[in-house]
């Protein structure tokens, strides 16, 4: 394994004291590093809250601050945050306008961010809601999700709802365009290659040289099929194949596009990737209205991509324009 | 070779096509894909002119905007762009404040430009002056520079002097400011794992599991010395104590610190090796006054990162935080 760190047991804690200190005008940290929040909380708005396992930055914790989340609660490498730090993170970051969890689809994800639903509720910590993100068209079931899998869409319903939460939304509006959100949000991804949690010290899994694995997860887990290397053309079409077979999307239909890196992929390669993809949209009379290329939702080292598509309106263009500032999204400020 | 690609042949017109269409609002395309240009120019303002091999996306045609560059000039994949690109570019966004070249230190961009800027003269362009950007305190000459490298800080000075240019500074002016922030920048690599050319089809070096390449140029090219791997502190200690040694800085100086990844390093790594050189600066009783940690000059998909210090005053952090509205750098706008 090679890998910038010190001892594996610190990787996280190191990281997180780097990425507080590097963004300490947008950030500040939980006691003991249970949640990254936003270091100027805005009274009566509704607080949203995510996270999941780490190495898949900048989601979550690189997308907290103004016009995204609130807090954000970092796992271990591809392990789910624990209920306590859920708790914790809401009773930090809720002033007064409820809290709503935005949780991606994975089994230890939606059990504890339930759990702690539950704990809050006992508490009497005011009201929270949740919106599961499913928006990987590549299984049906996988590994480790009942349903499709929550990926790198779950960005976009962050910034929107993000967004709309700034705009002083409550918490059920925010609830219902989050999964409105959600479901005209379709993603796609494969794997060059493998990456390499740090307490294993190994490959998560192998792929021969001419291999790929397309639909994979974004932890590395198994997708539709593993097969043999094809052009990028040819990747492209298939992934838009499933994604816009899925939405279904009317000829002049404004979409987002975004063509994500799993961490090991150069921009070239991205920036090929989005050309593909927007040829593709255009043969189906579709206009990428905005394009992100970049890594936003990585696992660690994995060499590939993801492409999104998220079907919008206006309304929802103009949200996504709004001002934003955190660690990995900024305009506007 | 495992990349998301068609045919190798296109891989530089095929990407550059998706950089243009994904950020249509800031750039357009040169004829025959020259150069990468800022859509809106404004008139009189000196035009800032880079370029150089492709493959350290973003830079620079990600850095063209407001408050950067004017033009950037794309090679093949690590090769020097040509003259007449040079030229084209400088035909193109000179509105009558005469043309900055920022060159990185590599024998073909040095020569190239340094035509580029006769023909230029022979044409009565206007005028052209040049900086040359030699940040790289690994090694004194390598395969292809004589004198140290331009990498990382390259960036740097293409914020700074394009901030100052778009606050109306003269050529003079903004040649002798670039000179300045050159001066006091310093920048050295470490690579894990090398990268692909693509029209080369195998890595560019070989490197046992357990070696690193300790001062690695931007193309993969050789530092100091091939060593065992170390840990994050100690690569850490190593590159700050080269950078703080040549630099001299005095106790209570401010500094940028850019923390760069070269395309294969996963976010967490970088942030940890942002807390490893903190500390380190604290040590040293330098401020950390901002941090910018990402892939910003990379190297294809190679795993491992550069550190960057400038030292700055507060002018020159006020020029930093001036808008800029670019693919890989925005804020204020």
């Amino acid at each position: 394994m090679k890998k910038l760190i010190n001892r594996t047991e610190d990787v996280l804690a190191e990281s997180l004291d780097g990425f507080a200190t590097a963004h300490a005008d947008i950030v500040t940290l939980g006691t003991d590093r249970k949640f990254v929040q936003r270091r100027s909380l805005k009274p009566g708005k509704v607080a949203l809250i995510s996270g999941g396992g780490s190495g898949h930055e900048p989601l979550h914790a690189g997308f907290v601050g103004h016009g995204m989340l609130d807090a954000a609660c970092p796992g271990q490498v591809f392990t789910s945050p624990t209920p306590d730090q859920m708790l914790a993170a809401a009773q930090a970051v809720d002033t007064g306008g409820g809290v709503l969890f935005i949780v991606k689809n994975y089994e230890g994800d939606v059990m504890n961010f339930a759990m702690a639903s539950e704990m809050a509720a006992d508490m009497a910590q005011g009201p929270v809601a949740t919106i599961v993100t499913d928006d990987d068209v590549a299984v049906e079931t996988s590994t480790f999700s009942t349903g499709r899998r929550g990926v790198a869409g779950t960005m976009i319903v962050e910034r929107l709802v993000g967004a709309a939460a700034e705009q002083g939304r409550d918490l059920d509006a925010l609830a219902a365009y989050g999964k409105v959100v959600n479901a005209r949000t379709r993603s796609m991804g494969v794997a060059l290659t493998s990456c390499t949690v740090p307490a294993a010290g190994k490959p998560t899994f192998a792929l021969a040289d001419d291999e790929m694995e397309m639909g994979v997860g974004i932890h590395g887990e198994p997708g539709r099929r593993r097969v043999k290397l094809a052009t990028a053309d040819a990747i492209a079409e298939e992934m838009m194949g499933a994604i816009l077979g899925d939405l279904s999307p009317k000829a002049g239909q404004q979409v987002l596009l975004l063509v994500n890196g799993f961490g090991g992929t150069p921009s070239m390669e991205l920036y090929l990737m989005c050309n593909a993809a927007r040829r593709i949209l255009a043969g189906h009379k579709l206009l990428a209205a905005r394009c992100l290329v970049g890594p936003y939702v990585t696992s660690l080292e994995m060499a590939g991509c993801s492409l999104t598509v998220s079907l919008v309106e206006d309304a929802d263009l103009a949200l996504w324009d709004s001002p934003v500032h955190t660690a990995a999204l900024r305009w506007g400020v």
